[in-house]
């Protein structure tokens, strides 16, 4: 797991890949699953939708810290397994056979199994919508992982794996953000 | 175009396909593509990411009104195309070859090319971080289309096509809204 530019972390989550957001609460690491993310701009900033529902909430809340880690097609099971179970009567770390790894800057911890890992600072809450707002601070990428496929939730209990990519830089090149 | 439950609508984006907004500002259509979007809520709501600095926003702001369309593969140079003009000096329905229908609820066009098509209101702008925030209001599936593969933006100049689909609905059930 090697440092990514932090000006290149926001095409991690462009895509639109189910993730694994990391909370530490100061006594305990918890992890849950969100489909439901999106790109705010290069910086990169990033909004989420999460609140008072999950468990996660309460940590996000008071220690404004996270890790978003990006998971690839062999670890779907786990992945709908976070995200069926709560943090309030189960360790998912352990449950799932997860490695947490200290980041650089922030207490939630980085998950090794996954494919890259986005430390970030909780920067605004949008209350009235259920939306939080993030920070990327320090970005990380697997390079040496075998499969790279990540998998895209359709919420009705269906995934669709990374298929095939195709380029077309050319015709974009005026709107690529410098360097990437 | 058939019209699909307004309750499933949630399932068309929360893959995290590139879209195709369009607008109407009361003399003419225009389109824009978006790759930065969530689902905020399974009613459904969503946020997307935009700003001054796209001439669609003016018209969103005014009307309060768009469509969000899905494209699919045999589109991508549309909607790359569609993303690398301005409406401000370019016809992009008449450029492309796009088809407006009129919708039941906005004025702003469905497009017959899309695999789906979302009429939406704007419900909110979080200015402060450039969200709008919509309501779906009508919704609609072409199934009779062949190809149904939507695709992903990196953002460096490459996308990833849908790949193939694995379901873990029994693992979900306790998570996947009543009649999807």
């Amino acid at each position: 797991m090697r440092k990514m530019r932090i000006g290149k972390a926001f095409t991690l989550l462009e895509p639109g890949p189910v993730v694994l957001v990391t909370t530490n609460d100061g006594r305990k690491n918890n992890v849950m699953t969100i489909s439901w993310t999106m790109v705010v701009d290069f910086t990169p900033m990033f909004a989420l939708t999460t609140g008072p529902w999950n468990y996660s909430f309460a940590a996000l809340e008071r220690t404004k810290e996270c890790v978003i880690a990006i998971p690839t097609v062999d670890l779907l099971d786990t992945v709908v397994g976070v995200g069926t179970c709560s943090g309030s009567d189960t360790d998912k770390f352990a449950r799932y056979g997860l490695t947490p790894i200290q980041g650089k800057l922030v207490r939630a911890p980085l998950i090794k199994q996954c494919l890259a890992n986005i430390e970030c600072r909780v920067v605004d809450i949008v209350r009235r919508h259920n939306i939080l707002v993030l920070r990327g601070l320090v970005a990380y990428f697997d390079s040496a992982r075998r499969e790279k496929r990540t998998i895209h939730a359709v919420g009705d209990g269906t995934f669709i794996v990374d298929g095939r990519k195709l380029t077309r830089r050319k015709m974009m090149w005026s709107k690529i953000p410098a360097g990437l």
